[in-house]
């Protein structure tokens, strides 16, 4: 297996990080539109590991944004795979590119949604992954795989609902995927600052635009932003958090292969992160759109959510400032296998602490490239396979699950889930 | 009286309109770095009044932050008052051009305040208008007057200061500038929507900057933005409004003339938009300092600050889309002259319909301008005059408030003002 990985921001730092300390490939060629970047991942575990991990690593230049540059990459390295690990507004070309190259492909985010044009708050327009499912046929034809949505939340979110419908329910009324953490970055002096942990452009793309649900009798259908507001407890000592519900890939990839009579995704973004967006919004802070701006040197044109995300600190680079966990996972209601109502709350908590100590990467970014290398194994090995656009539903949760459980000494990722049977 | 009109903004062109109902001066010189807007004044003005008063605006080209360009365009004009009328931030290059070009100057804000380097929430640094009192003496040495403050907020406020003192009060506790209103502004669907009345950019700078108060034993000193909340309740059917210590020029002023225990500014910005400048302060979109940021040109410096103003709609163009009234006006607290305890708020309300009506103008912006228009009245009358640098409390209250009360058929400007007297 030869992994073309596009992108060495935060999570594609990660992902060779993670990758490094595993056997399962031949070479990752970490790439990104910033040279220096790629170099710079590749000589960080040239640092820490042997000659013979470090040879397994080469960086090179890509622009993810054209096709053409992709497949260019992925056929001069040969490689069968291509790993996007850039922001989602480049899905489409990289999913391009790798289909041209005959490449297998994987993502974290899934082609971006328009809202619907007269009815926003109650119709969907073009949906999330849309446009990679409509090209299915291509790949199938092909006989490569596109595994989509395969980070943590979609991606682990995603295997857990399969776990749930092989392993634990007979019937499910609700797959409802939540999100929380209790995540503090402070300043130089201590003090707490704002600073999500999470890329503000893709935050307020998910959160700002109409949240999709999914039910068995009615099919896709938004509403207004923040609706549905619930708290929900988290394990792993994070505790109650506000949710609302946010536009996400799990509720469009759950429903086409497990069967339930709701899926939801709902993120805990919390009271505060919750004025901040609307004001963004009511101030048209989250355009993307060009505004004339005055500048010293004349006007200029900028989008108001670059500027928003300009005077930021890059989520990257917070882990050192940042204390606390984060707790991505699946809450399942319906019947068991025994017939008996149930209810749990499937999970995986990352400590920043310890994805600084181990990795120097920041928790939130850690667990979104854990997932990807999993898989990545478990195609290599041939224990998942296939070809066409497919979710990390369609694939056995099983070993996956395992693998990731698995103590280190014996040959796993040593993360362990959890699974919390709550009161019905 | 030849009036030099730096500005035809918002309230630049309120008061150009205000002016040419009057007949006190012999011209008015209507200036803009934008000359287009000076000329849509001029031709405002012609298009509604007699040849004869039209002959009497001109408009002209100036560039505010250069002294030497208002000088010169003073001295070509022969002006002998310069009316400043613009942002804040020109002040003192106009209060600088003014003085070498001999001429009387006014103003409705005064030069900026820069925190206190180590302590900016007890301590002061530079004041408002420490830089203009630093120059009083080159003012006195010329025989030439910079009356600072003379808008509503500062000015009428300082009126009523000086007013409450000489007729109302044997001893003063308190002077409380309250300042509400009920305005609401709509988009083309009758929906509302937010857009500040008032310029963005000059409400931020006010509202985040810490609120400076004096008291009589301290001397001034300033406190956290936001600091002392309280909900005023304000008449002609505005009602209760909550409202938080600002940083204001009324504070600077009256009590260089004016005998009190304390005197404070709130301003009635309503929780909602307490909550958004929060916002903005706390993602640094407030900063007037540029940050790189990405366009379709490659990267561009822009300031924050400009950025949300720009994706704002102009304040001055609101009046058609906005209903409700404004409030500006004086609380007062203290002992009668009859001895015994005594509160009373002393106040104007501007109601958009009328100023739209009558001077389309928006409401905010003309109870700005009519305050320095009456000024000058009363300084081309001989009524007020001296020389140095004064603010509206250096001068008696009484011919202002019976020139702006007295009826348009008798001789003024027909703007009743309130003197409410509240339980103690």
């Amino acid at each position: 297996m030869k992994i073309l990985l596009v992108g060495a921001g935060g999570v594609g730092d990660s992902i060779a990080k993670i990758a490094a300390r595993r056997a399962f490939y031949e070479q990752i060629i970490v790439t990104d539109y910033d040279l220096a970047r790629a170099e710079r991942t590749v000589a960080w575990i040239a640092a820490r590991h042997t000659p013979e991990i470090a040879a397994k690593f080469v960086a090179d230049r890509i622009d993810a944004s054209d096709p053409a540059s992709v497949e260019e990459v992925a056929r001069r390295h040969g490689a069968d795979y291509v790993m996007n690990a850039v922001e989602p507004k480049f899905v489409q070309t990289i999913f391009a590119g790798a289909l041209a190259a005959d490449a297998n492909y994987l993502d974290m985010a899934m082609s971006l949604s328009e809202p619907h044009a007269t009815d926003p708050h109650s119709e969907t327009g073009i949906k999330l992954g849309d446009d990679q499912f409509a090209q299915a046929a291509d790949w199938e034809q092909k006989g490569t795989l596109a595994l989509v949505g395969m980070g943590v939340e979609p991606g682990l979110s995603d295997v857990f609902a399969r776990y749930a419908a092989d392993h634990l329910f007979s019937e499910i009324d609700e797959l409802g995927t939540r999100d929380g953490a209790n995540l503090v970055v402070t300043d130089d002096d201590g003090n707490e600052i704002f600073a999500p942990s999470f890329s503000i452009w893709t935050t307020i793309e998910e959160c700002l635009n109409p949240p999709v649900i999914w039910e068995k009798e009615r099919g896709w259908f938004t509403t207004p932003p923040f609706s549905e507001p619930e708290v929900f407890d988290f394990p792993g000592g994070i505790g109650p958090v506000e949710c609302v519900n946010v536009e996400h890939e799990e509720v469009l990839l759950m429903p086409r292969w497990v069967d339930a009579k709701r899926v939801t995704f709902k993120y805990g973004l919390g009271n505060e992160f919750i004025g901040i967006l609307k004001t963004l919004h009511q101030l048209g802070l989250d355009k993307t759109a060009p505004l004339t701006v005055r500048s010293a040197n004349g006007p200029v044109q900028v989008a108001p959510r670059d500027v928003v995300a300009a005077g930021l600190p890059d989520p990257a680079t917070l882990g050192p400032r940042m204390t606390g966990k984060t707790c991505a996972g699946l809450w399942v209601t319906g019947t068991g296998i025994d017939g008996y109502p149930r209810e749990v709350y499937l999970y995986h908590v990352a400590d920043n602490e310890w994805t600084m100590a181990e990795y120097e990467s920041q928790c939130v970014v850690w667990q979104t490239a854990l997932n990807p290398v999993i898989a990545l194994e478990l195609l290599s090995l041939g224990v998942w396979g296939g070809s066409g656009v497919l979710g990390p539903e369609a694939f056995d949760a099983l070993p996956f699950l395992e693998l990731m459980a698995l103590p280190v000494d014996e040959g796993g990722y040593g993360q362990a889930w959890g699974l919390e049977d709550r009161a019905v």
